[in-house]
């Protein structure tokens, strides 16, 4: 593309080199920006400043906040004893959604994929073990996505946390609520075969 | 959505209000650029604060540029006789990239369109109707969209042009090069139909 300003074609490369974001959508975003007032623009950047400047990692959980604690972690109504281990902050956003977990959670900030040269290392993991290790925890939660990063991870936990003999789970693998049998695949199938509920216990959840 | 920073839900709806940019998309983003370098950050914020300090309208078309007049106004190679009018600075590098032309432009900023309250005074076309007034010009070629508003705004600036019997053209409609003929919508076979050009002048463009 041939710009008459370098300052747009600067905004263009800087707007496009966002994941999933191509030149022409950069450059269509960077002419909104150009059309609109003033103000827009000016606001769009500074949020995205104060993005580094002001937005702290929980230093109990790792979880995002503007605080030294996020607000999960100070909240007196949570118990404190179990942790649910997660991937992302988007999955604290889910299962918060879900409003059914009262308990807290650690996040990792990854998970442990070879393939992208991440190692347990580069994970908030040393602190999940210290926090198994102080005893003030009756259970941890693996909430993990279902792919071979999330079960490497799984795996790596569990062999770390097995020394404190800690009640340790994972979230049920299963047909998604909603989901036609036929379409299910084979490992899902045959996992949620296995890991079947008593009807009872079952339809209890359904209603609740 | 659930944040656990003011930060960041600020910065997600700022990024969200970005046209075709949903809620999740601008959460996605902005996490990516929370984990990136602070200078990723940075430099985006600071290229779009710019957009609007040092970016501006030539005076003579209407185009982008980082001084009073474009590179194509004040490039001397560019016969400023022939204006050739677009919606849009994208429709400038659009024809640019063609390499077919050395005229120059009048960007108009926009379409005619009733439905979306623009009218002719919100474009440039004042400007338009001086140049042709001034006697410099010797030929004006319309090149807007083949829609509804394009050919309102043609229209408009034809009866806005006619006194000044300057020659006025627009830009040819037809089947698009590579396009299979049983595809093509009736209207516009019927005006490449009616628009046929000698054989020899269509294998002579073929060939350039």
């Amino acid at each position: 593309m041939d710009f008459s300003s370098k300052y747009l074609e600067k905004a263009v490369e800087e707007i496009g080199g966002l994941p999933g974001i191509g030149k022409k959508t950069a450059l269509r975003l960077a002419l909104f920006l150009l059309r609109s007032e003033t103000q827009v623009a000016a606001k769009l950047a500074s949020s995205i400043v104060d993005l580094h400047d002001k937005v702290k990692r929980c230093k109990s959980c790792g979880n995002l906040s503007d605080f030294e604690q996020c607000h999960i972690c100070t909240n007196p109504t949570r118990d404190k004893s179990i942790v649910c281990v997660v991937e992302d902050i988007r999955d604290v956003m889910a299962i918060e959604n879900t409003g059914q977990y009262k308990g807290i959670y650690h996040v990792l900030g990854g998970l442990v994929s070879p393939m992208d040269g991440v190692g347990p290392s580069d994970l908030n993991i040393a602190s999940l073990v210290e926090k198994a290790a102080s005893e003030k925890i009756n259970e941890v939660i693996l909430a993990l996505s279902a792919n071979m990063e999330g079960e490497t991870t799984s795996f790596y936990i569990f062999k770390k946390l097995k020394a404190f003999n800690l009640p340790l789970s994972a979230i049920a693998r299963g047909i998604a609520v909603g989901d036609q049998l036929e379409y299910a695949d084979e490992l899902t199938l045959a996992r949620s075969l296995k890991n079947r509920l008593p009807y009872e216990t079952s339809i209890h959840q359904n209603r609740s």
